[in-house]
C-alpha cells in the first residue's frame, strides 16, 4: 500500500527486550561463547497462527532500534522508522516485526563491551570474531524463544542483506520470503580495501592500546572518527555530495589553512564525532571483519548458484542506481545466481541519488515496491 | 611514431639541476617566499630556435625525476620513463623535455623540508600554502632562466593537467599545445572529502605534533601511511583490484584475526610503508590543499568557458574509461568548456582497466595518441 493512501503513523514508544541464552554457542571461528544476550525490539502483534512475523536484519552501524521512540524526549526515531509502522511500507497493523541487535555489536547484545565472566572486565579485543553464519544461528535461537518457526519475510539492507542470503541457504524451511536490499554476495577487493584502511585508522590510534582502552580516560576516538568519515564517503554518491555541498566554503572564502574550509569537511568531521559518541571501536573492527568474511560461494567452489541451491524462499532483490559501494551489478550477481539455481526471484533497480544510503531513505518507488510485495504476502497469509 | 617501429631506448643517466631564484615570490595566499629553488631535470637538446621544449607537470606524489636513472644501481627509472626517451611517445631525439619539481613538495625544490633562513630550522608547517597559480608562475620563471619563451607542448596528468589548464589561461602566449590528461577542472565534493580524510589521518597521528616533527625520533608515519593507502584505493579501479587480488588470502584460509588476511591488505600496507620512506607529511598535506583549491571558473562566475577564454593553445584532452577519481565525465567538462569558448581541442577516452593510475601506464593506444599528436607538432616545427 502506498504511503499517503492511508494515514501513516508511528509505532510510538517502544522498549527493548533482552533474550538470554545460557547454552554455549560454537562459532565459525572455532571459538565458543558461553551464553549470550540478544537485545531486540518488536512492533505489531504476532497472530495466533504465528505466521505474520518479519525479521529485520541490521547493517554495519545499525541496531535493534528500528522504529518508534524510546522516550517522549527522543529527537530521532529508530533508523528505519520511515518504512516500519502502522500503514507504512512494512505495516505493523498486519505484521509482527522483530529486530535484534547482532552479537559483537555495542548496543546491548553480547559483544566487546560485555563483561567477561571469567575476568570481570569487558571482553574488549578478546571478544571472538563472528560471522554472518553465527549471527543467523543466534537469530534462529531468538526465533525459537519467540515461538516463530517460520518467518513470513526476512528483510535486510547491505550487511543485513547478507544475513537474508545466509538464512535462505542455512535455514530454508524457516522463511517464506526475503527482501535482499543493496547487498552483495561478497565484498569486492575495493570494499575490503576500504575496510582495511578503516581498521588501520582505529588500530593505529595512540589510544587504541591493542583494544584495551575501556578503563583509560582516552579512547581511540580519532581513529574511529576517521573510519566513520571514510565509510560515510562511500555510503553516499558523488552526485549526492556535489548536490548537497558542492564546493561551498564555510566562510565564503579560502583561508589557506587546515581548519575546515569547505562545508563537506565540517560535515564529515561532525558525522565522525557524532559516531564516536554512540559506537565502540572494537565492535567497529569486528563488524568490518564480518563483512570481509561473508562469501557463501567459497564453500561451493566459487559457485553462488550452488551455494543458493538449498534455498526455498521467494526473493525480492532491490538495488539503487547511485550505489557504488554495493552497486546494482552486485545485486544482479545475486539475481543471476538465483535464476541459475532455478529459484523464484524478482529484481528491481530503484533510481536514486543517495548512493548506498538510499536503502535507508523514504524513496516512494522503493517503499511502494516493498508494500506491494507485502500486500501480496499478506493476502497469501489471509491477513490482508 | 608508434613504439616498436623504431628501437626504443632510455635517456640513460640523468642529473637533477637546481635553479635558484633570489627574488621574492608573492603567493596567491598573500604570503611571500623570499627566494626559492626549483629542482628539475632535462632530457634531449634544446634546438637553436628554442622551439622544441616540452614541459612536464607532475601530479600529487610525482617529482622532477621523470625519465632515466640517477645511478647505474637504480632499480627503477623516473616515473614516466615508459613515455619519455629516444623514439618513445615523447621523443627526446626531437624534443627538449623539462620536468621541474613543484615548490611545496619534498624532492628538492623549496618546501616544508627546506631550512627557513629566518629560523635556521625547516619551514615545516610554516611553509605557506601554495596554489596551481603559484606553481605555474614559478614554472614561467624557470622557463625564463632556461631561455624558453614558448613551450611547444605542456603535458600533465591529474594535478599536472590542472597546471596545463592554468598555463593556458594565465600565460596563453607561452605555449602552443597542451595535453591535459586524466584531469578535472576542479575537485568534486567527493574528491575533497577523500583529501580531508587523508589530512585528518596525518594530523591526528600522535607524532604529528602540529607539523613540528623533524627533530623528533618519531614522525607521523602511521598517518601518512593511512593517507597513502586511501589514495591508492582511489587511484585504482574496482575491476583492476578484483583482477589483481580478488579475495585471495595470504595463508589460504581465514585466520579470524587482525593481521593482514587478504592479499589486498598486505599490498596496501606495503604501499603505505614504501610511501612513508620517500614522502614528507607536511608536503602531502600541502599538496592535497593545492588540489582542493584549484577552480579557475570560480574567478569567472562559475563559467569554465569564460575562464578558458584567454587560451590560445591547441588542447589534447585524454581520459581513461576506468578512472573514477577523475572520470571521463570530468575531462568532458573541460572539452565542453573549450568548445563553448571556441578553442581548438581534440578529445579521446582511452579504454583502460587501471583507473586513475592509467595515465602512468604504457597503454599502447594512449602512447600512440600522444606520439601521433607530437609527430604533427614536430612537423609544424620542422623538426620531424
Amino acid at each position: 500500500m502506498l504511503e499517503g493512501t492511508k494515514p501513516v503513523d508511528n509505532v510510538g514508544l517502544v522498549e527493548p527486550k533482552t533474550a538470554h541464552f545460557s547454552e554455549s554457542l560454537a562459532l565459525a571461528s572455532g571459538s565458543e561463547l558461553h551464553g549470550f544476550d540478544i537485545v531486540y525490539e518488536t512492533y505489531g502483534e504476532l497472530n495466533k497462527e504465528r505466521s505474520n512475523a518479519i525479521l529485520i536484519c541490521h547493517a554495519l552501524s545499525g541496531d535493534h532500534h528500528v522504529a518508534g521512540y524510546h522516550t517522549p524526549q527522543d529527537k530521532k526515531p529508530g533508523w528505519w522508522d520511515n518504512a516500519i509502522g502502522p500503514n507504512k511500507a512494512i505495516d505493523t497493523n498486519r505484521f509482527f516485526v522483530v529486530s535484534p541487535n547482532n552479537i559483537g555489536g555495542c548496543s546491548g547484545s553480547t559483544g566487546p563491551l560485555t563483561t567477561n565472566a571469567d575476568t570481570g572486565k569487558p571482553y574488549g579485543p578478546d571478544f571472538p570474531l563472528v560471522t554472518v553464519k553465527d549471527w543467523v544461528k543466534t537469530q534462529t535461537m531468538l526465533a525459537d524463544q519467540l515461538g516463530i518457526d517460520v518467518w513470513a519475510v526476512i528483510i535486510g539492507g547491505s550487511l543485513g542483506g547478507m544475513q537474508c542470503l545466509e538464512w535462505s541457504i542455512a535455514y530454508p524451511d524457516r522463511l517464506k520470503h526475503t527482501f535482499v536490499i543493496a547487498a552483495a554476495p561478497k565484498l569486492s577487493t575495493q570494499n575490503i580495501a576500504f575496510n582495511e584502511v578503516a581498521r588501520q585508522a582505529i588500530r593505529s590510534d595512540q589510544n587504541f592500546n591493542d583494544g584495551h582502552y575501556y578503563e583509560n580516560d582516552n579512547k581511540p576516538e580519532l581513529g574511529l572518527m576517521l573510519a566513520r568519515m571514510l565509510g560515510h564517503i562511500t555510503y553516499l554518491s558523488d552526485d549526492a555530495l556535489d548536490e548537497k555541498f558542492g564546493r561551498e566554503l564555510r566562510d565564503g572564502e579560502i583561508k589557506f589553512g587546515y581548519e575546515a574550509e569547505f562545508q563537506i569537511e565540517s560535515y564529515l568531521r561532525y558525522q565522525g564525532r557524532a559516531f564516536v559518541g554512540r559506537f565502540d571501536a572494537n565492535s567497529y573492527l569486528l563488524l568490518t571483519k564480518v563483512l570481509d568474511y561473508f562469501d557463501p560461494a567459497s564453500e561451493t567452489g566459487g559457485s553462488l548458484a550452488k551455494a543458493l541451491a538449498p534455498a526455498t524462499a521467494e526473493f525480492l532483490v532491490i538495488s539503487f542506481s547511485s550505489d557504488w559501494r554495493f552497486s546494482p551489478e552486485r545485486s544482479q550477481e545475486i539475481v543471476s545466481a538465483l535464476l541459475d539455481a532455478d529459484k523464484c526471484v524478482s529484481y528491481i533497480e530503484i533510481q536514486s541519488k543517495q548512493g548506498h544510503d538510499s536503502f535507508l531513505m523514504p524513496i516512494p518507488r522503493y517503499h511502494q515496491v516493498m508494500s506491494t510485495a507485502l500486500d501480496r504476502i499478506a493476502e497469501g497469509l489471509g491477513i490482508a
